[in-house]
C-alpha cells in the first residue's frame, strides 16, 4: 500500500492525532482444552469495550502461511510491503541492540564457532556459549583495529555479536563466511563489486586478528560473519503519509525499525508504563505515534499460555490511560501472531481494531480476539492496508478522483 | 504465490506428509426449494467432524466472477497464477485424453466440420456427430503421414480429436484454421515465425490429406485446427516448494496437469477407491500427495442436484480411510464450483479445510460447506495461497526475516 500512486495528492495535514499501539505477537491459537485463544481467555474488559465501538478485522502480515520476523511484521503495519522492503540481517541484528547505524556503515551478524585442529568447523555456534563466556571475548575483539576503517564490535547474546565496519566506499555485497554446515573451513569474505572487494578485505583483516585472539582456545576459537548489509534508503514514513511520526518503544529493535523509516524516535524507559509516560509527555508534539508493547510476544515465545494471558490482562489495565489522552484515532494491531501452543511466531492473521469518531457500537464486535475480529467490519486485510485506514479515520485523506 | 520471491530461503525439508484432496467441482449453490447447497444437503458426518477441528475457508480460483476450466482451477490450487501460467488449448485437450507430450510436440485441438459444395463452412461442428460415427474417421486420419514429422491422431469425443505434430524445430505460434463462424472457408494455417511457418506447412499437408479422405462425404467432410501449442516449461512444483510430490488421479486430464508441473504421476485405477489404494500403497514414498475426486463435478455438470449430493456422501464415507493414513496435513479443496442449478462450472468461491496438529475444535466450523467455511478461520483466500498454507501447517516453512 506504500505504493498507492496518488497518495501525495490525497493526503491532508490536519490537527487530528493517531496513536497506533502495536502489541507484539498479539494473535494466538485456541488452547486445546478450552477451544479459546489467549485473547479469548484473558479478562480484557477495556479492550472488549473498545472493540465494541471500533472497526475490527484481522491482518495478514506478509502472505497466508508466511510467518514473519519482527522486521517484516512491523514494516507491513507501516505500509511497507515486506517482500519489497527487505532489511539486511546484519542491519537488523545491529538495530536489535541499538547500534546507531550511519548510511555508509556495513553491519555484520557474527557468531563464535569452533574449529578442530585442521581448521574445519565442528560447531557453527560454539556450543551456544552463554553471554557470561562470550562477553569477555567480544571485549577483546572490540580492540581490533583495521587501517582505513573504524571497527565497532558489540555483544548480542550468547554466541552472537555484531561487527560494524565504518568507512567510506564500502558495500554490503559481501558473501557470508559461514559455509552453513560443519565439516568445512570458514569461507573467505568475497566481494561482488569494487566497493565490496574493499569491504571484504577489511573483513578479512578483522577475521585474521580475531583468529590471533581466539586461536589458542579449544572452543569458540573462530568467528563467522553473515548478512553484510547497509542501512537501506527507503521512502520516509512521515513524508509518504504527510505525518509527523514519533516512535516509542522500550526495545531497541523496534526503535531501530522506526528509525529506518525516518520516524522520530522518542527516548523512553524500559517498560510499557514508561512508554505511556513518554507518550503522555510528548502527546502534543506530533500527529502520529507508534507505541510498542512487547510482553505478549515474549510469553508466547516461551510457550506459556497463562503468562501470555496475563500480559494481555496487564495491557488491558492500561488501555484507559491510552484512551484518556484523547487521540482522534486509536488503533491496536499486532506485527504477527505468537501462539503459545507453537512457542514461536506464526502465520496466523492478527486482530486489529481502529477506534475513531467514525466508529461506534454499530460497527463493533463482541470482543477483541481472533474469532470476533475476523467477523468485524474490516474483515481480513493485508497488514499493509493499515496506514491508509488510519489516515482515513483521522480525516487525513481526501477523496480520490472527482 | 508461486512468485513469492524468498520461497527457496524459507522452505524446509521435513518428514511431515501432506495430502491434498481436490474434489472436482466441490462448491455448489443453494437449492431454490430448500435454500441448502449440495454440501449442506448431503449427510457428511465425517467431513463435518473434520471441519470442526480444521482451519476452514473459501478459495477464489482465478478472480471474483471468473469461472475457471479444469486447468486454471487446478493450477491455482498448486500455487500457479492461472492468469500467468496459461496452458495452450491443444495441449490441454491432449492431456485430457492422456497423450504423453514431449517438449517439442505441437498439440492441436481439432474437430470435424461440414463444408458445402463451394467449400464454405455450413456447420463448424459437423452436426456434433457422435463418437460412433467419428471414430472410424479418426482412424482413417491417423494413417496420414507428413514427411519430416510424426503425426499422431487421437479421438476425444463426438466431433473432437487431437493431432500431435512431433518433430524438431516446430512452434505453436500457428493461427487457428477455424474462422469462428459459418459462411466462410476454413483458413490456411499461418505461422508467425520461421519455426511456426515450418509447422504451418506440416499442418497444411495434413489438412490436404484429410480433405482427400473426407471430401467425398456430405457432412463431416473437413477438419478445423485450433490451439496449436507446446507443453509449457514452467517452474517445477516439487523444486519450487521443496517437496517430493505424487499425483493420483483416475482421469487423464488431472494426471496431465500434474505432469506439466513435474509431479510424479503414480499409476492408479479408474475410480476413487482405486486412488485410495494407490495412495495407501505409496504413502511412505513421498511427502506431498495430490489425489483427485471427480464424481462431484460430473454430477454438477449434469445439473443433477441429488446425484451431486450422493457423490459427496460417497466421498464422505471414504474420509476415514483418508485420515487413517496418518498424514500430518490433510487438506480438502476444490478446483472450482459446479452448482447443479447451473449444470456447469461457476465462479463461486469453493470450500477449503486444512487439518493439522495446529488446528483444533477452537478453530473449526460447524460443518463443511460454503456457508460455514466462509466464516472459518481462513476466511476468503485466493486459491493460489493454498501451497504456502499447506507448507506452514506441515512445519515446512521457516520464518521470513528476523
Amino acid at each position: 500500500m506504500i505504493d498507492f500512486p496518488f497518495l501525495s495528492e490525497i493526503c491532508r495535514k490536519t490537527d487530528s492525532r493517531i496513536v497506533l499501539l502495536v502489541v507484539d505477537g498479539l494473535g494466538g491459537l485456541p488452547h486445546p482444552d478450552t477451544g479459546k485463544s489467549e485473547l479469548e481467555t484473558a479478562r480484557t474488559p477495556n479492550l472488549d469495550a473498545l472493540a465494541s465501538r471500533s472497526a475490527c478485522g484481522v491482518t495478514t502480515p506478509v502472505a497466508p502461511g508466511v510467518t514473519p520476523g519482527s522486521g517484516p511484521g512491523h514494516l507491513a503495519l507501516f505500509g511497507y510491503d515486506p517482500l519489497k522492503y527487505v532489511i539486511g540481517r546484519g542491519v537488523l541484528e545491529a538495530l536489535g541492540i541499538g547500534v546507531d547505524l550511519g548510511p555508509d556503515d556495513i553491519a555484520v551478524r557474527c557468531n563464535f564457532c569452533t574449529l578442530d585442529a585442521n581448521g574445519v568447523i565442528t560447531d557453527r555456534r560454539a556450543g551456544r556459549i552463554p553471554t557470561a563466556e562470550s562477553a569477555p571475548l567480544v571485549e577483546q575483539l572490540a580492540r581490533i583495529t583495521v587501517p582505513g576503517v573504524e571497527i565497532i564490535v558489540k555483544p548480542v547474546q550468547d554466541y552472537r555479536f555484531v561487527v560494524v565496519i565504518r568507512g567510506e566506499g564500502l558495500s554490503g555485497e559481501v558473501a557470508d563466511t559461514d559455509p552453513q554446515r560443519t565439516g568445512f573451513e570458514p569461507l573467505e569474505p568475497v566481494g561482488k563489486s569494487d566497493a565490496a572487494v574493499r569491504t571484504a578485505k577489511k573483513a578479512a583483516r578483522f577475521i585474521e586478528a580475531a583468529r590471533d585472539i581466539l586461536g589458542g582456545r579449544d572452543t569458540a576459537n573462530m568467528i563467522l560473519m553473515r548478512g553484510f548489509s547497509k542501512r537501506p534508503e527507503w521512502p520516509v514514513f512521515g513524508e509518504r503519509y504527510s505525518l509527523s511520526p514519533g516512535a516509542i518503544a522500550a526495545y531497541p529493535m523496534y526503535r531501530g525499525i522506526a528509525s529506518l523509516l525516518g520516524m522520530n524516535v522518542i527516548p523512553t524507559g524500559g517498560d510499557f508504563d514508561a512508554e505511556l509516560d513518554t507518550l503522555s509527555k510528548h502527546f502534543d508534539e506530533r500527529d502520529f505515534f507508534f507505541i510498542h508493547y512487547k510482553p505478549a510476544d515474549a510469553a508466547g515465545e516461551d510457550g506459556d499460555f497463562d503468562a501470555k494471558v496475563s500480559t494481555l490482562e496487564e495491557l488491558d489495565k492500561r488501555v484507559p490511560r491510552l484512551l484518556d489522552l484523547g487521540a482522534d484515532v486509536v488503533a491496536i494491531a499486532g506485527d504477527h501472531s505468537t501462539p503459545s501452543s507453537m512457542a514461536a511466531h506464526s502465520w496466523h492473521p492478527v486482530p486489529l481494531l481502529i477506534n475513531s469518531q467514525h466508529t461506534n457500537e454499530g460497527l463493533g464486535t463482541a470482543g477483541f480476539n481472533e474469532r470476533e475480529c475476523r467477523t468485524g467490519y474490516l474483515g481480513s486485510l493485508p497488514a499493509t492496508s493499515l496506514p491508509l485506514l488510519l489516515l482515513a479515520h483521522a480525516g487525513k485523506l481526501d477523496k480520490f478522483g472527482a
